[in-house]
């Protein structure tokens, strides 16, 4: 039975892109609950500037308090080399820079040519091996915006390759494909996993990073699958939609997600009705925030057995 | 390169979901519309008794219009053999009967036992064969909760492998899978798919007809491509939503699926930007329906190249 990882991303993809402050009481009892309810790996929040960002101004607190649930992966991202900087002081076990595939992209969000990102890998890869071994998080580099971008259209696969190849090399433990845009098609994704793990090695690409923009979140999902794709990132109830499209979500819908993949046998680990009872922690705290997700509508099919978490 | 075959169902499907009668010109300007964006087959209407149905009281009508343009394959749903007398009388090019997997859906549905419906689906066949060569429709048996059944829970696949011969040996040209329920799940659709071809002939089972219901349509249709399936239903607007599901279209909704397809290199021959504008013709004769769908909310990603239909 295949076995995959889930990656939780609201706290951080969900909450960055609403305007409002989740409390931080009630994002200690979200990501206590999904734990609970065996999600394995959630990234808690993000290490930008909380004058950029202020709801994210208290990641090294959920760091620190993510970090006392048994068996749970605290992830954060980490936008640059300060970010990494306050990452390993808060003691996160894994970071994730956004590295724009799209040049016109990362020029505009960051200010930074791909040049200058891969210096800043170089620079936090370094940093890291410079830790106390028990200190060092897993590094790994999120290729953003390889499936298309909002400003230059269709991404160069070439690049993508190429690109990724140059970030382990500068010192990154692994790649991680995102579609930021929601412009990704599964012939696509599977075309792209293949060729980035055919130059990065097999084992050095393992994440999705999907958005549901155009519907095709879990269809470009399967395809990654299909091609060996082992961790996935959802965000639960489809926190921060995308303001361009009215009805879909930001991220893939973690119970969604999950249903998927239990349904086809694989094992995630995760209680799908205890799962689905987090909502309630995100409704009350935002409340009037829209939720997505179809299986918390539709419920589970009738007999449904889900494979013993 | 694949080409894909689209049957749109939604003047069927969609609007016998929905309490509201569409005034007969409205459907005529669908059905005009939609096949001049270039789908290919539409499902125009159930020869139901309308006293039953009476959104569908004028499907002869509707056949004898749909006949009149150029290229387009005319399909309606018969549920028995006096609903096929119908169908061949107003010279229907293609006919599907519904035949539940669920023998406990198709007793309480249509109030037939397995053997009942498969004595049904000869003497259909039979009157099919005796009607000279011009006016013999295309007989196709869905096999309805195919993926499981909202009274009985999980189907045995066993029983469908079985009962799908059957119909074929009863005389259907041909079988396709029904996920009525919205159960399906890619991992399963796969392996359906695979037993039945395996058991009636590659080439006698081309069609999957999805429900979005727990969101998983999209990646459904995606693992029967794979399978070999090149016929697929779908519904514009994602009309008729499921009562069950608020946020949820009824079938797969046929602008998303053709974005997929034809993202992902596939054919289908319609022109999406086209398609969209047939949105309007529902809206304005259905006003207030929800019509689902990510793509016309999201627009097209930039630089996207439609190949030329």
């Amino acid at each position: 039975m295949t076995r995959i990882h889930i990656s939780e991303v609201g706290p951080r993809d969900g909450l960055q892109n609403i305007s409002r402050v989740m409390p931080l009481e009630a994002k200690k009892a979200w990501i206590a609950a999904e734990a609970a309810a065996g999600v394995p790996e959630i990234e808690v929040g993000s290490f930008v500037p909380p004058s950029l960002l202020p709801q994210m101004a208290d990641t090294a607190e959920l760091v620190a308090f993510a970090k006392g649930i048994e068996g749970l992966a605290v992830a954060v991202l980490v936008p640059n080399f300060k970010g990494a900087e306050r990452a390993i002081a808060a003691g996160s076990q894994k970071m994730s820079l956004p590295f724009s595939m799209s040049e016109t992209h990362s020029l505009k969000n960051v200010r930074k040519d791909h040049t200058v990102v891969l210096a800043e890998i170089r620079a936090i890869a370094e940093l890291v091996t410079a830790q106390p071994q028990a200190m060092r998080p897993h590094f790994e580099v999120g290729l953003a915006t390889a499936f298309g971008c909002t400003i230059e259209g269709p991404v160069d696969e070439d690049n993508v390759v190429r690109l990724a190849a140059a970030a382990m090399e500068a010192g990154a433990a692994e790649v991680g494909l995102s579609d930021t845009t929601g412009y990704a098609n599964p012939a696509q994704v599977k075309r792209l996993v293949r060729r980035v793990k055919g130059e990065v090695g097999a084992d050095r690409l393992n994440t999705l990073h999907l958005h549901n923009t155009r519907g095709l979140g879990l269809a470009n999902a399967l395809a990654g699958l299909e091609e060996g794709i082992t961790t996935l990132d959802a965000s639960l109830g489809g926190l921060g939609g995308c303001p361009f499209a009215p009805g879909a979500s930001g991220n893939i819908v973690t119970e969604d997600l999950i249903f998927m993949l239990e349904a086809m046998g694989c094992q995630t680990g995760v209680d799908l009705e205890k799962l689905m009872k987090v909502r309630s922690i995100i409704a009350e705290a935002l409340s009037g925030e829209p939720l997505y997700g179809f299986i918390p509508d539709a419920g589970l099919p009738l007999g449904f057995a889900q494979v013993a978490a």
